[in-house]
């Protein structure tokens, strides 16, 4: 188990694995500090779940619950993001590049999968990282910046939750027409994003600009 | 939202209802003690969910997020049980009567509904409690104390965890058969319980003795 971040939805499904399951978890000093200050995840038996700091930009092979490789190699990188939810404080937080965000290259000897179920602005480091690249799944929570603002389901934008939209100005499809990505696939799609409709015309339009949307059960072949 | 304890399966899914929904959150003062001690929790912004302590056996009015009158009175009472699995230490927790696990007397102007998901052993004080009452809800977490040894899920009974079992000595069926409560229903099912199967013979002793299974979308006019 690898953590890109420790958002609520990135770490609340750890509680359903207590059940004894052996596995080694990943993750960020920022985010296994959040584990280790919130003794619920004690729930985790160490017996049987190792939790393994990862350093940004060190590559590292990953091991099972019995320390056994499992024939991977995953870079995880910083992009732009802000701390968890439920750390913010009064005031809005800033985005940053401080490990609070996590993107994953993985690779199992050939081609890598980038893996990005957030980011808050595309940077010229990271378009770099990315040209080229055989796959990338990317942050596809909102269609806008104002999606969830014109649904009534918040008074938040995108980027204020750290999360760039797919469409319009400085939005995922944008940034990546011209950096040669073979396969685009969508993620972490909120509920609010029309993508999620097989038959909308935001769909078609990402569909055009080369972009797929995952779903349960996808299989990749690089 | 009324919590009967602090344990994981109790308390987790209160994450997923960070979306800004009102409510009112009521706790013994040793479960509110642990979502204080999570930060996560801090995902349920106070703005929309007010947090709010109830005391054993002093009778209350639930209020939803507006702070109005839900229409019922509710009496929370001690049970026998542990604390949360996380916060165990390197022994096997004793069983206690300290607050850790409650009991709710839910009661809309008739009839009480007892709503008990977890119970360790009964007592004599909970068997005059319950004696007589119109619908018990009641600990099926195992149908016998070694079922998940047995099963090869764990190496726990099901008191270990603080549970008495339904059936065999001091078991639920047993406690219950001369306490004449109207309705029994069985909630808080393990996987491992062959009672969750409609056609299992330990279905069919459990209805035979006068228990229900509760399901998903149940209703229960009293």
């Amino acid at each position: 188990m690898v953590l890109t971040g420790a958002e609520v939805d990135a770490i609340a499904g750890l509680l359903h694995l207590r059940e004894r399951q052996a596995f080694s978890l990943y993750g960020a000093a920022a985010t296994l500090d959040v584990l280790d200050s919130n003794p619920i995840f004690r729930a985790l038996n160490p017996e049987f779940v190792t939790r393994r700091a990862m350093t940004p930009d060190a590559p590292f092979v990953p091991v099972d619950g019995a320390g056994v490789s499992m024939g991977l190699a995953i870079t995880p990188y910083i992009v732009p993001g802000k701390v968890p939810l439920f750390a913010e404080g009064a005031a809005a937080p800033s985005i940053a590049e401080d490990g609070e965000a996590l993107g994953l290259a993985i690779s199992a000897g050939g081609p890598a999968l980038h893996y990005i179920p957030g980011c808050a602005v595309m940077t010229p480091a990271l378009r770099e990282r990315l040209r080229g690249a055989a796959c990338v799944m990317f942050d596809g929570t909102l269609w806008r910046d104002d999606e969830m603002i014109l649904a009534g389901a918040g008074p938040k934008t995108g980027r204020r939750m750290g999360h760039m939209p797919v469409s319009g100005a400085g939005g995922t499809i944008e940034e990546f027409a011209s950096l040669g990505v073979t396969r685009r696939i969508l993620i972490h799609l909120n509920n609010t994003n029309p993508l999620l409709l097989d038959d909308s015309p935001e769909r078609a339009e990402a569909a055009a600009a080369g972009w797929e949307v995952a779903y349960d059960g996808m299989e990749i072949s690089l």
